[in-house]
This record gives C-alpha cells, structure tokens and sequence, in this order.
C-alpha cells in the first residue's frame, strides 16, 4: 500500500499503520508493507474482478458519516460480486482525499471510515488486501476493486437469458431513489405525508445498501443471467435485454415495493417513474431458466433473502432487444417517457 | 465495466463502445459488456496485484497532452509490477472526469487518452479489462488497478534485503524531479545554463517515465529485495531498510546520472537534494546477494537496461534501520537535512 503526502500532521506511516494495516487480515495483502498484493484462486477456481468509484457530492454526500461512506463503497462492489455469482476474497481501496481533509479532522474523519470498513469487512469476509492514498484536491474520490471467486467458467453474466426465462429480483425496488429524493428535497416526507419509519427506512436504504452476498451461491447456482441494479431498473433490465438479445416484460403490479414506497406511491403516484428507474437499489436482478424456478425460491429462502419474479424473457422480434413494462397485462408508459422504454 | 452520465453529449455506451471496448483485447475482459472481468492466473503462478491513484495537478498537469497522461497512468503501476519481478495481464481503469470534461472537448480529450492507452497495452502487452468512468467534479482523478504474476511464492517483496547484498539502481536518478523543476520554473533552464535538449529530456523523463517491465525476469531470478523508485531514491530506500531490518550504504558518487542532470548539478550543487529525494523516477532499486552479482548485471545487459551499483546492505545496529549516504566514502549530509536521514 502506498500513501502520498501528510494529513492534518499525518505522515504516510501513520496513515497507513494506524488505519489501514489492522484491517489488511488476509496473507495475500502482506500486511501493507508492500506496493502490491499477492494471491491466488482456490483450486479449480477463477477471479471475478470488479471496480467502482465514488465521488463525494456525485455518488454520497461529503458530509454523511465517515463509517456509512465506507460500508457503501464496498457494499456497492459487494453487490456487483454477488451478482456474478462470486465468493468476496477481499477489495484494494484507493482514497483520495479531498482538501477539507487537509484540517484538523483529518483524523476523527479516517477513524470512522476505517471503523466502517472494519465492520463490513467482519460482516462479509472481505479483508483490505492493499491500495493507495493521495489528495484528491477540492472533493474526495473512492474507488474500490473488488475480488471475489467463481468455480471456473461459471461467472453469470449478462448475457445469458433465453426466450421463457422468469425474472427475479432480491429485496424491494425503489427505496433508494425515494431516499435520495427525500434527501433532496427535505419538505418531500412532508409533502407525502410519510411516517418517521417510513421516511428513516427510505434514507437509510441510499445511505446503505444491503448487499445480497448470501444469495451468490443461489445464482451460481440456478440463474441464466445476473447483475446488480445500480442504474436503476428499466436501464439494468435494458442491459440484459440488449447483451442476451431477447425481450424482457417486466409486470409493474408485481414489483416488490416497501411498506415506506407503497405510502409514498399511494400519496403521488408519479414516483413509479423514480421507483423504477432512479437506481442505487443495489438489489439483484437475476434471469432464471423455468425448470430452476422452484429450486431458486428455495435456494434464496434458505438464503434468507426474499425474491420475487416480476416477469419474464420472450425472444427479441426484429433483432431490437426491448424492455416492455405491463400494468395488469395491459402495456403500461411511464410518464414523461413518451413510450415504452427501448435501450 | 461501467460509466454513468453523459459527457458532451457522449452517453454511456458511446462512452464504453467508441473509446474502451477496442481497448479490451483479453477474453478475461468480457468485451466490457459485464461489470466484472474473469481470469486466473497461469499453472504454477499467482497475481500481484497494485493499484495507484493520480488527480490532475497533484500527480500530472491537467493540460498535459491526453495520450501521455493515460501512458504515464499505466506506467507507474508496470513500474511496481516490474519491481515485483512480475509479468503484466492488464489492467482496470477507473477514471473520474473533471468538470472541463462537460463540455466539447470530452470527445477529443478521450480520443487522445485511448489512443495513450492503445500505445502503451501494444508496447507493454497489457489490455484493458474494465474499470469505471465517473464524473469527479473539479479535477480528473485516474485510478489503475495492475495485475501481473509471478511463479508461486516468487514476489520479490520490500523485506528480503540481507548485509552484504549489493544495491542496484536501473537506468538514471533525478531526472524526473529535475524535469518537473524545470517544469514549475519556466526560468530556471537558462538559469543553469542547460541545453534545449538536455531541457527537453529532462522535461520528458518527468512526462512520461519508462517503465523496466525488460528487468523483472532478471528482479525474480536474482535480487533479494526491490522496489520501484517513485517517492524519491532516499525515501524508498528506507522503506526497504526499515521492512528488511538493515542499514543501507549508498555511495553518492557512484549514482547514474544523465548528461543532462550533470549540466545541472554542475550549474547549481545543491540540486542533489532533489535528485536523491525528488521521486517520480520510475526506475528500480534492487538488493542482490553478491552471488548474484554478476548474473543480474549480464541478465539486465541481456534485457537493455542499464545498472549500476550504488551501495551495499549493512546489519543495521541497534535495531534502527538507517540509510547513510557517503561521497567518496566519507558521511555526507543533504543540505537542509541537518544529519544523515533517518527513516
């Protein structure tokens, strides 16, 4: 691991050995004394890597907390390593830090991040196997690069839904972008008339997303093709449609939505556009061969995570790979859309 | 790999399809289409894993020309992987775009950095195997995450210097904290004196290093310890004194040094301290058993990397790793360091 430059009368070795090197657990990250990390799969295995980043003010607020800023940084790359069916191994994390960091804060801000990556490292197996620091100028960036392992040739991919598949998705839809617009717009829960719950429930689902790691071994398992919903719904559902080359008909009635989403639909109607295309669910959307229908249910409930089919893969007529929403079986727009959503 | 936003008009797929996809020649890439690669390493061997981070006008000049920026960004991570005595697979790329980047120039910015990037995999063997394009705000931010391998066991760590090794150093020191002076003082290059080319070169060795991926065979086979020299040649040789728990004795006039940083030191003396502490050099710091003395020198001739031997490994007394510049033999003191430099 490397770190650039001092913080707030931090030198590289402080940043390094008091922060980063108690969380660097696993053999493969040489206890951060190194520039690099070595590792290899288990037997008979191969790696999934994946990498996202994150700017403060794009994809978190600056000023949410310290702990919660690092548990969504791996969350969202634990949720891409589940989709792909994969075990984590461990993430490299590379930190820039923004000029605020340069003050006094420095060091109460580090200790509730790595606080955050602690825990979820605890919670999910997944230890810091190296990375860099360095300052970033006017806003933090994060970026992470995720390991995980498939048995070999079994990553899922995005391109393997067929014509008669059913499609699921983990969790409940839409809470995230609801929090994110609450967040927004801080007289919206008001405006609503949403509950405390309900309106905490909402904020907490952007602010943290609940990775669906415990139901990688169910996709690996029994799914034909599999990706995280980060983009938002309609746009991820265009993403397989468009790499499997087939139709998705996604039915809008069957959408799992939270108690908190139901209250905030009931009260305005029109956030079904939000709900279904404002991404940051970090929920799986999973393509499964009908003859693997049951056995997946049965796998994610053992998992303990809820699935529920929303609807299904039909072939592609005229090589223009769409995703067409229903509302009781009956075409449904999306307002503002002008349509039914092509990709 | 995954994008979001939209740059200039240029969306998402624009993004992925025009300018990366052609990038990612290795299967383990999936063409880009997921939002993971897959790949494992050889029979026998491992991965070595790095990852660097650089932001405009902290690690590279924001205007400096877009295809070098996007060499420079890999080559300082093949640098480590060389130093690791490991063969490059590819990369990740994660690239956060700046503010200038909304507006017309984004297409002609990004044509130029893929086609850096496009040089740089050819000459390197080195593909692109996915990563993240974000907007960051202000300031670019690039992020690479590098593989290679090496045979099992076989890294060439920071921790394996013993007394009596001898201390190689690839190619020239300085140049490049020269270049950057040069670089942050328009006025200083007739101040010492120094010739358009001699200007030129040193100017270039701080745009665009090169990295010694021709000595990591002979780094695996024969050193003891390694590194790549990027926080300067005092800096690192301390991280490896104080990991390997040794003394390291380091002949300032035996340093390679270019024509062109003769000139200068010759114009101004104390430039020394920049040349021994000013970093970005790129080039390797080696410790090779005197055994192998010989056998590095011929692999690294064999290779077409000039080194050269600057000091010896020593035990370190009291269990205070140290480094210790000498000239000529005596105990030499950097101006304005009061005292050898302690690590």
């Amino acid at each position: 691991m490397a770190a650039d430059g001092a913080y707030a009368g931090l030198g590289e070795f402080d940043l390094i050995e008091r922060f980063f090197a108690p969380l660097a657990t696993a053999p493969g990250s040489l206890a951060l004394t190194d520039d690099a990390a070595v590792l290899k799969p288990s037997a008979g295995h191969e790696f999934v890597l994946t990498k996202d980043m994150l700017a403060a003010d794009v994809h978190f607020f600056a000023n949410d907390p310290a702990d919660l800023v690092a548990r969504k940084a791996l969350r969202v790359n634990l949720s891409d390593l589940a989709a792909k069916g994969a075990r984590p191994l461990g993430y490299l994390l590379g930190l820039g830090l923004g000029g605020e960091m340069a003050g006094s804060g420095a060091a109460q801000w580090l200790t509730g991040f790595a606080a955050g990556l602690a825990a979820d490292q605890a919670e999910f197996a997944f230890p810091l196997l190296g990375g860099d620091t360095i300052r970033s100028g006017e806003r933090m960036v994060l970026s992470i690069t995720a390991l995980g392992e498939v048995p070999e040739g079994r990553a899922v991919r995005r391109n393997g839904a067929t014509a008669g598949d059913l499609v699921y998705v983990s969790g409940t839809i839409g809470d995230s972008a609801l929090g994110l617009a609450l967040r927004l717009e801080p007289e919206l829960a008001r405006k609503l008339g949403l509950s405390e719950p309900h309106t905490e429930f909402l904020l907490s689902r952007y602010l943290l997303p609940q990775p669906r790691v415990a139901l990688a071994s169910a996709v690996l398992s029994r799914s034909s093709a599999s990706l995280d919903i980060s983009d938002g719904l309609c746009a991820d559902a265009g993403h397989v449609a468009r790499h499997s080359g087939v139709d998705l008909v996604l039915e809008a009635d069957t959408l799992p939505l939270s108690d908190a989403a139901r209250a905030a639909l009931a009260a305005q109607p029109d956030l079904i556009t939000r709900v279904l295309t404002g991404g940051d669910d970090y929920e799986l959307f999973v393509c499964v061969p009908p003859a693997q229908g049951q056995a997946f249910e049965a796998d994610a409930a053992t998992a303990g995570v809820p699935v529920t089919c929303i609807g299904r893969v039909k072939s592609s007529a005229a090589d223009k790979p769409t995703v067409r929403l229903t509302r009781g079986g009956m075409p449904f727009t999306l307002a503002g859309q002008g349509g039914f959503r092509h990709f």
